[in-house]
């Protein structure tokens, strides 16, 4: 039984709604977006449930962001060709927060993506696949490379 | 003499350039953009240099998060009028990271303040005042409200 029944991440937390997983601690649930902004486009969420920022545990807090960095680093290093990160939190209707338990946003930029991706914020479409969320672990597993 | 002297972050954290400091402790330092998306808009970035998430070490950049989320907090609380807030990170050219020494972005938003902001993305104005980030530490340092 779900923490919060309505809350599509608290089932997502306790397996009762499905998700292509990338990293899950005994805190922190990492998972694909159903509805990518760019290939491997990720969502890093806490297992416990808060609404918003108001309602999150700082320490918790602070763990999401370190496994948001590791998917981060986990994108560049991985086989999915990614140029660079965007990280991205809304908290509230005003910044756009469309589902209300806390999550930050992890999306893969390549070079000159601008427009496919700012396309894709007027028309999210579907696709998340196993074989993409298993390239960013493989990625979070590899070491930094030099230089 | 900052860390790097090169890099205007590091020279905000030793004092040999100007900021309007919103917060800071022993590990972070928060202050008002220049060239703000909205009213508020508040950069909070690590003391010690870390050009990017693979510099950033996890311990320190959870600390980051920590104090981005009580400035957003603050935002909201203060006397702003601020209706919710996007917490933002680039990581590398490709994600439009422009100053390489990490920093999360807090842009206080307002409802329908969309095509406002959209058009600051494009032409990013000059405007940061001890007045706002006054504000905003006051905010900081007021309880949540009930409800």
């Amino acid at each position: 039984m779900p923490a919060e029944p309505e809350c599509i991440f608290c089932r997502i937390v306790d397996g009762s709604a499905p998700s292509t997983q990338v990293y899950e601690d005994d805190d922190v649930l990492a998972f694909l977006d159903i509805r990518p902004l760019s290939r491997g486009h990720t969502l890093i969420i806490p297992k416990v449930h808060a609404s918003g920022l108001s309602e999150l545990d700082p320490a918790i807090g602070g763990k999401v962001f370190q496994v948001a960095q590791q998917v981060a680093l986990g994108q560049r290093r991985s086989d999915l060709g990614v140029d660079g990160v965007n990280l991205m939190l809304a908290d509230g209707r005003a910044a756009m927060q469309t589902v209300f338990h806390v999550h930050i946003h992890a999306v893969p930029r390549r070079n000159g993506d601008k427009l496919n991706v700012a396309s894709r914020l007027l028309l999210r479409r579907g696709g998340s696949s196993p074989e993409t969320a298993a390239l960013i672990r493989e990625g979070i597993g590899r070491p930094a490379a030099d230089g």
